[in-house]
Order: C-alpha cells, then structure tokens, then sequence
C-alpha cells in the first residue's frame, strides 16, 4: 500500500455501471515523510475517508477485495484511515495533533 | 484509476479475435490539475466516451471488469467519462464549462 | 496498452516448458508521437508481428488472455498490429504510407 | 521481489474489517546495493519482521499468497526477512555482521 | 518479459514456508542494449539460471504460472535463459560468443 492525501472529488455520470452510487477520490500520493510527491491516484474510498485524511490506498487486483469494489472495473481503493505513521523513530504524522502533522 | 483526455484512435485490422469491434482510444495522461505528464495509455472505450473527453480509465486486471473487455487480452479501459474534479477546493474540470478547462 | 514497435527477437533454448515454441519479439515502446521512450518490453507475439511493425501490446494478466499465452508464465502479448493511429487530429502512423511513418 | 529495510509503522483504526488485527510496516526500497531509492512501501508483515530488519516484499496479487494476506486488500507484503545478498561477488549485507551492512 | 543479468542470490532463513526450498536470484535489469538500468529485482529461478546468465524475467501473477512458483507469494520468476538476442538487426548478446557480449 502507498500512503496519501484525499484532496478532491471527481463526479461522473457516464460510466460504467457496476460504479454507481461509489465515490472516487483524488488521492495525493506522498512520500514516506508526507510529502507530496507528484503523483496521484482516482481511488474508491471503502471506509468513508474525508477530505484532508491521510489515508492507505491499494492497487491492481488489490483493490477489488473489498466489499465495495469486489468485480469492478475499480484499481485502487481507500482501505485504510491513518491514525499516525513513524519513520526512523520519529512522528511523521498526527492525525489528533495538527502541530506535527505534514 | 488515472484521469486522462482522449486525444486520438488506434486502427488495427489483425488483432486477436476477442478484440474484434472494440475501439482503441489513444488517452493522454493528465496530472491532479488536468496537464499532459508525457505518458498516455491505450484504452477499451467501455463508456462511449468522445475526442476531448476526460475520462477515468482503470488498469491491470481491473481492466477487465467491464462487458466490454470481460475475458479479453486488454489491460486499460475507459470506465468513466468525468463531469468535472476539484482538487484543494478548486475547480479543475467542468465539462460544461469550457472555460475553466484545463 | 501500449504502443510499440518490433525491432528483436530474443532466443532461447532452456526455458519454461510452456514456452517452448513461442516466439519472443524485442518490443520498443515509443510515446503517442511514435518515438522510442528508452523503455521496450520483450513480448510473446499472438497475432503474426514482424520485425518494423507497430503494434500494440498488452502486460499483466491481462497479457495471458490470449490462446498463445494462456496459463503461461508470460507477462506481455502483443495483441494486435496497427495500420494506423493519430493525435488531435493529425496521422502519426500510417503501415501503407512509409511517408508520414514515424 | 524487491529488497527494503523497516523503518516504521502505521497506526489505523478505521480499516478495511479483513485487515483487523495485521501489522503495517513502512518498509524502504533500497537498491541491489542496499542504498535507498526515495520509494517505500506500506506492507503487511507476514513473518515477524522487525525494526531495522532488511526483507524481501512482494507486490500486487502476489502478495495474496500469504495465509495472513489470502482475499484481504493488500498489495504488498514482506515474504522473507533476509540474512544476506551478495552481488558481483560481493557481500552487500549482513545481518550477523553490522560491520558490513549498507 | 524484460531482461536481466543474475548478479547475485539473497538467503534468507525466516520466510513465509511456500517459499522453503526456493533460490532468490538478485537478477539486475538492462536494457535492449543489454546495458544496465539501475533497477534489479529478486526473482524466483524456475529454469536453473546461473551466475552471469541472461535471462527473461516474468512479473506479477504471470511470476506465478510455473511449477516452481504456483500459488506462492513470488512476483517475479526467471523463466528462460537467453542464448542471444538481436536488435535492429545487430547481435546484442551470443552465450557462447564472449567477445560480442554486452
């Protein structure tokens, strides 16, 4: 799994129909130090993540064990909200403490 | 999934049998804010979508999740034709709204 | 999928005895403008490609949906053989018309 | 497989309910002479791995070979944690002997 | 498939038990030029490859369609020793010719 950020929304209306009434998230992907790393992913969001959330996406099949996604043309799923991650012995993020947080 | 603009069309005449009476859409690869990253992908159209279009399209095994490519030797589809996407509370796409287009 | 042209053929004696008989195509991987990006992917060629030919190839499991691959430790098919593709608007590759070839 | 070292760990409450009670360890990609890369993974712990420790991870399906990752939404997962690795003929790592470690 | 130079061999004592018996080959990846690229994986040997050898590596779940490594959490397996491979017309690598090799 790689961690990011939810940052936005995309609406469709047109698409295929096994993805009706599921939510796409754009993801900001980050570095293990939280930093934006230039990438992003349009992810289905399995355990209702808000904007500004650190969350853990999956990919490739991966992403279709979840009762969300299972058989569906969907390659990369929210199936985590981050409490906090450490690297190296030190916080990296804090999701109750904004002070430390990215 | 990744967001991407369908920019052209493949022609291909011999190809294995699955593949037959599907089109190829040529879908350059956009970033979080809508600009070309220098890759594209070569994608079933599962949607209808249009020259223009964005659209999201799905990867790897997820790519044949869809009626369309169900079974088949294709590892990109089309799933989605997007309306419009925010990212940090802005406006990036509206397809209503040209613009505000990228 | 990918666009790519046909520019080797690799050889080898001792492999998977799945393999035996296939034949593998050194696959040069070029951008939607038909230049080579410095990436190729050695391919196991399901519908007849030959050396200088455009074609476009498939990876993952998607790769193993062909009659040539099935079961098989193969992770790249090249699935069907361009006649031609174009770019907002413009031909970038046309198989009968050497002229506007790449 | 890729070779990475251990450096962290990510805390989740809200998750995906097939991933309830596993470890998630921010692991460092480091190239095949043990120097880090600027990538790293989130995986699941399938073998004790500890902090410090270099392993081998395997991504995408197979990373669902595992009896603590089999049908869960986990696309990568640490497989082997590793004695040594030479390369060239040369000893990269050790884990008996700090002296020689990367 | 993409093509690498076994370069070295990973041992490793605690690893999940499907993969008892098995040798990870630290395979470094070249290019069609037969020149190294700076990546490598670990893959599983399914043909007896040896040190020095040119080989084809498969990845993913296609890593997984040999005996050696069928339902195991490996995702990426030799599958075939390269006797010799040309490009745009040239021999890059002959097994049994030295002196043209990369």
């Amino acid at each position: 799994m790689l961690i990011g950020q939810v940052v936005g929304t995309v609406v469709s209306t047109v698409k295929d129909e096994k993805m009706v009434g599921l939510k796409f998230q754009v993801v900001r992907d980050v570095s293990e130090r939280g930093k934006p790393t230039g990438k992003y992913v349009v992810a289905i969001d399995a355990v209702g993540a808000g904007h500004g959330d650190m969350v853990l996406y999956a990919t490739g099949s991966s992403a279709r064990q979840t009762p969300a996604t299972d058989g569906k043309p969907a390659d990369a799923v929210i199936m985590a909200i981050i409490d906090s991650w450490d690297v190296d012995g030190e916080l990296v993020w804090d999701r109750q403490a904004p002070a430390v947080k990215a």
